[in-house]
């Protein structure tokens, strides 16, 4: 179990809650200055392992959405609707249940979203987070390599830390292979 | 405009918010007893033209997801969690906002959710609902098929009045050729 109570708090209720709560310990969502992308953008390349923004996500697997909203501790972090996404080579082990393969990529596409009337309705995107497989290249976090981009920038790079900034949090769920999100049917 | 009170007041506000408002005059969700849907599935296969549950739409392009709660005046008819889907046909019609060709199926993928500290999280299937484009043959209903199936159960369709149930309050969005949702990069 993760040591941040932030995760703890909420580890049996949200599928991929915790996964970005601490990337506002590097550098929180929308509070980014343009000066402070450059040098992040330097360090999140060589930390994070190079990992790439996938062009075509929306083209793939939806496997399933969450909203974070205000009542949330989470929602300073990572609050909005998260709509997240597999790529083929994941999917199966997804259904079953099993451990991902390399190369698998989840995708949490973050959205803003507004209330009005009783209804969630999804809004412009406020960042894109991925996490990769690779059980070699990324062995001490679980096998998965971490990144998060502004507004789903390439160029804006989020996550200088991947072990304080994701893995703390994804090591609570390690019996899912440190994965929050679980198979809907 | 629609003459629906529930479609009007919520109009500007709801992508895809009014689309099965009327269903609850036919057979309201999760309200239908055995035998009541042996009668509208034969019913309904021909009022609704006989259209079929797409097999594969979870690997459909996702379009937006919508959260109606106990506060919207949609939600005894239509509350839940709307993963909402296009086929490939439509795609490029979406991103355009132009009228979408014929073969299109716009898909809603209804989800019961909770809601736990903040977070909103996904749950099992409620319903599934499409609207298939044929200009010719749905020329009374604006050029668009419409049926639902409970539980997502290709024996349980819902739809047995297409024009009230879904037609009346799609109309409101004929300046979207009849279609509440819009594309969200």
């Amino acid at each position: 179990m993760s040591s941040d109570r932030k995760c703890v708090s909420t580890d049996d209720r949200i599928p991929i809650g915790a996964r970005w709560a601490r990337i506002k310990r590097g550098v929180g969502l929308g509070l980014l200055s343009a000066a402070v992308v450059g040098v992040v953008t330097a360090i999140a390349a060589e930390s994070a392992g190079g990992l790439k923004l996938p062009a075509s996500f929306r083209h793939w697997y939806h496997v399933n959405t969450m909203v974070i909203d205000k009542g949330s501790p989470l929602f300073e972090a990572m609050g909005g609707m998260h709509n997240v996404y597999i790529n083929s080579t994941g999917e199966s082990a997804l259904k079953k249940g099993e451990p991902y393969p390399d190369k698998t990529v989840l995708l949490v596409d973050l959205h803003e979203f507004t209330i009005s009337d009783g209804s969630t309705l999804e809004g412009p995107r406020k960042a894109t987070a991925i996490m990769l497989k690779d059980k070699k290249k990324y062995a001490p976090t679980g096998g998965w390599g971490f990144q998060a981009w502004a507004g789903g920038d390439p160029t804006k790079p989020l996550v200088t830390d991947p072990i304080k900034q994701c893995f703390e949090c994804h090591q609570a769920k390690k019996d899912q292979d440190y994965v929050y999100s679980t198979y809907i049917p």
